[in-house]
């Protein structure tokens, strides 16, 4: 499993883990992958700045990643307080209403949250300007909405970083070579958070085809065992970006507030997940809960546009997700949740994923 | 290439290719794979019979297989003008309005169909009966709806004859097995016709592994490249299900009487695909026309169940694949459709799975 991407980046598999736990993208790292730390949880830069010193410290020296999430359009956009008065009434009500009618209580006294940030454009580029302030040493900046603005590309390629930008349609990733990105992830219709229509086993060497050789793209969307790998690596990727698969190690653990989480990734088979805009207000893959299933209910109100839905639903999301109900939680996750069937240690998920590439490789040569 | 299927069938390489037409069924099993026959549009048992004389003299000895509609549980079903009683004025008068608004011709004088009945249980049995008369020498019956009734699968069985069927889920494949299917082809996402919302690169593999290693599985959706082949036997297929590719070939020409279908599909990107009901009742993934826009309108009706809605729209069917015009058409599809993109002999797509599925592993094997 040695592709050119094992060079560039001084890894020994091509395999990329997007994950929003330190604890998880350091041992994905140790284990000889590429660990891509998500940054939009962190609306304090300065607590990025000190995860991303942990990161250094806890790798062995091995090389990683940050993920964040950026229009290459700079939009308008105000403090949280101005974006919240975008927000119609019946939209708050809604949200009020299902979180009772769901039993979710509210956040224990001092907990409340400002909502996640990181989709706002100033507070990704914060995440950025940390990860190049010089201290840390990532190798790759990943931007979950496509290209970067070009100031950004050029900020990265001048601190000697690659970029890469998710695709799911051949034209977006044409248009983000175009952009200066280095790397394209053909993100499939299977896999968990923003995704298009098209799934892996046509997008992936559509996107190959389309960018051509001096391009690398990593295959992403269903997979999370060594024969997804091997098959995305048929269809020509240089490598894979898995993000579902890492929510059920023992090493998320670490950032997973709710039990409830666990047991419902464990138990979710993989029709148990729908694509739909109420996370963030673009369309997005999540587990299939009893929130989701009340935004498809006649009564519900449409999905707001990004950045608004999250910042509407982001307390319900706190909340829910601090409460220990399986049945009752929000988050994102691809089809692959149906093999996700124990909490496992990093390492040993990655050596599951190299010794059964590795016999299908073999299974293929034979046949 | 070479799986235990190439020995239980006789053939060289484990491609299967599912097409209404002979002609490509058997340049299919003339080139090495298995040219499976699609039946329902046989109204007429003895044009079947006649169809099937001449695939047992074209295809040099090579064995073929057929494809039926067949729910497992009879249903209650009268004739065609009983069930079109059935049909809602409001569905009606939707149909006509829409062809007129697209300018759709009435067929020419004295060229009026029946529609197709083949989704009837009396009819696909007809087929079962005709395939397996004793004249003819397929090796396999595949049934589009799942299991069989046990009657027809004792009946395939006892002259011979293999039963696969598909399966979009893995619950379904094991409840198949148990019904004593010998073959389970995994239907994904992305493929053309009826299908469910699991991609690929997830179901094959799970359905791999919840029938186990004594059922041969067949990959499908997705596959028209050598490098989607491999794709697909890495995740654990014995072989691969291929439908839609066949429909640019030069051999298929000689069944479909509309110029502007071949348009439309040369032109289609893998975007241009919608899985709908509005074919037969079922979800079932067409290419994205004019057609198939009208019935996702607000004021359009919600599609029939199935058989009601097949025969709704059976006459609009093959008024709009007369009339020649690529934006009205009604057919299914695979997001596949993106990469065929010339008119080319069967012979000639199968060389060219086989080459870029050698290529394939052996750039694999060589990581």
């Amino acid at each position: 499993m040695h592709t050119e991407l094992c060079e560039r980046f001084g890894i020994q598999y091509p395999i990329f883990a997007f994950t929003p736990s330190e604890h998880v993208a350091a041992a994905v790292s140790r284990a000889g992958g590429l660990g891509v730390l998500g940054c939009v949880r962190f609306n304090d830069a300065d607590e990025l700045d000190g995860v991303l010193d942990w990161m250094d410290e806890n790798t062995d020296g091995k090389p990683y990643g940050v993920d964040v999430v950026m229009p290459m359009k700079i939009p308008t956009e105000g403090k949280s307080v101005d974006l919240k008065a975008m927000i119609p009434e019946a939209h708050i009500s809604f949200v009020d209403r299902t979180l009772q009618q769901l039993g979710v209580p509210p956040l224990p006294e001092g907990e409340g949250r400002e909502g996640v940030l990181g989709w706002l454009h100033s507070v990704a580029r914060s995440h950025v300007d940390i990860a190049l302030n010089g201290k840390h040493r990532p190798v790759l900046i990943a931007n979950a909405l496509g290209s970067p603005p070009k100031d950004v590309i050029d900020q990265a390629h001048a601190a000697g970083v690659q970029v890469a930008a998710l695709a799911g349609a051949a034209k977006h990733a044409m248009s983000h070579v175009a952009n200066g990105v280095d790397i394209i992830i053909a993100q499939g219709y299977e896999a968990g958070g923003h995704t298009g229509e098209i799934a892996s086993m046509v997008l992936t060497p559509e996107i190959v085809d389309a960018v051509g050789p001096d391009v690398a793209v990593l295959g992403a969307g269903g997979i999370g065992r060594g024969r997804q790998v091997a098959a995305s690596l048929a269809l020509g990727a240089q490598g894979v970006w898995t993000g579902s698969v890492w929510l059920t190690t023992s090493e998320y653990a670490n950032l997973n507030t709710n039990a409830g989480m666990t047991e419902a990734f464990l138990r979710a088979s993989s029709a148990d997940t729908v694509r739909t805009r109420v996370y963030t207000g673009k369309p997005a893959r999540l587990l299939k809960t009893k929130w989701t299933e009340a935004w498809e209910a006649e009564d519900a109100p449409t999905p707001l546009p990004m950045p608004l839905q999250n910042l509407l639903v982001a307390d319900a999301h706190s909340r829910m997700n601090s409460a220990g109900n399986p049945d009752v939680i929000s988050m994102p996750v691809g089809q692959i949740v149906g093999s996700m069937n124990e909490v496992r240690p990093v390492a040993e998920v990655m050596a599951d994923l190299i010794s059964e590439y590795e016999e299908t490789v073999k299974r293929l040569s034979s046949l």
